[in-house]
């Protein structure tokens, strides 16, 4: 019942831009300018990309899917705050782990994943969390994995040391990025040509999103709803949840050019 | 490893004050006084109780034990946020549910409880959290063994809707609470005797302890922590969870006479 005016509220970032008889034009899923909307097609004046057609009710029809790629050992506030922002948002959140066997988060809550990566299906969003990340980071299944998923994924998102699962996986080569705050010259070796930033709660690079550690996940998850739903739709959520603490300003944008 | 340092400290707030061949006193487990020392027995100036040895040995070797119980539907980020926070305080939680069955949080994740009310053993802290609490706030069977169990709990600690359940035991008349800000009017219906705080991250009573709504929760128990270990534990596990947004003032202590 809380969440009817989160629901309206879903359906009007780009609606409420939207003129009867007249067709609309959005950039395709990649960074910041993916809620802009323009009266014609051509290139999106940020990122170069060709614009595409907006249609409300396909979008209203298709929830963002994210999947949540738990470990056993997993820090459970890491997973927890950015699934209870995705959840009110309206996205199709899912678990999935190596094995489909229960996992112990923070050595306490037993979770069933809801699947392994043997029939996990594809995720608008794929996200990952710290707590023995290490055990996943060297898992050649799991990076291979990661790899022949990429192709369907528009998003990555790592809260805390997740982010050195995405590395494993290539994904951060070049990029300005953020982690755990004692991980942070770790991950500095471990990607040499990554810009680690140490005083950033997330860093946004369009398509891969990085978080500080445990309850920066919350901020960064609001800010990826505040990317891809609009920004009414976030602070909405942070007022449900009692996250008055959410500060846009401490998270960084890095567009890649 | 990152805990090691918080381990330390988990020593600190009371040993740091022990001279070597004297003999300490502490007020039992009751209230903003719990983690004073004296010098001498007699009676605890704030809340008259008669003060106990102080034995930090004991006391590292039993570490306080915390009940979460875990209704279907409940909330996610209600209760990881303090599992994440009394998981680092070093105390021992373990789930317990009506049926051992697995329960779904959130709608999303799965997780098997540890225990059903038939043989959860006793903890010192119990702990409810909202999320579908209205299906527990009205199930004699829970309520009657939160009421069984009363004599062996020392402190109860609600997040968000948590509190109704609380409320059907009885456990709020007369006190001053908090709950979910859209659940203040109905709290107030529901315990008259009660003052019901809007505007309250956190409310002590020295034995319960209620907090607002969902992110809340992570407030609340750091001032549990910071009650029971310490305000240099609490500070030291905001730190570690990246959490610098914890503001003690946010929350009221109202100590009962």
């Amino acid at each position: 019942m809380k969440k009817i005016m989160l629901l309206l509220l879903l359906c009007l970032p780009f609606t409420g831009f939207t003129q009867p008889g007249t067709q609309q034009y959005v950039c395709p899923p990649c960074g910041p300018c993916d809620n802009k909307l323009f009266d014609k097609p051509g290139k999106c004046p940020d990122c170069g990309m060709d614009l595409i057609q907006f249609n409300p009710e396909t979008m209203k029809q298709q929830p963002l899917t994210i999947a949540f790629y738990l470990q056993d050992g997993v820090e459970v506030l890491d997973f927890a705050g950015p699934m209870e922002v995705f959840s009110y948002a309206g996205f199709k959140v899912f678990t999935v782990s190596r094995h489909k066997a229960p996992l112990k988060s923070q050595g306490i809550l037993t979770i069933v994943p809801d699947y392994s990566i043997e029939d996990a299906p594809p995720a608008d969003i794929f996200a990952v969390f710290g707590g023995n990340s290490s055990s996943t980071s060297v898992d050649q299944a799991v990076i291979s994995w990661i790899k022949a998923r990429d192709k369907d994924t528009r998003h990555y998102f790592s809260v805390c040391t997740g982010a050195f699962i995405l590395a494993s996986a290539g994904l951060l080569d070049n990029l300005t990025v953020t982690t755990f705050h004692s991980s942070i010259g770790y991950l500095r070796k471990k990607v040499p040509s990554a810009k680690v930033l140490d005083n950033a709660r997330y860093v946004d690079n369009g398509r891969i999103i990085t978080t500080a550690g445990i309850s920066a996940g919350i901020d960064g998850a609001l800010h990826v709803v505040s990317r891809l739903r609009g920004e009414a739709v976030a602070k909405e959520i942070a007022k449900e949840m009692e996250y008055d603490k959410y500060v846009p300003e401490q998270g960084v944008t890095a567009t890649q050019k």
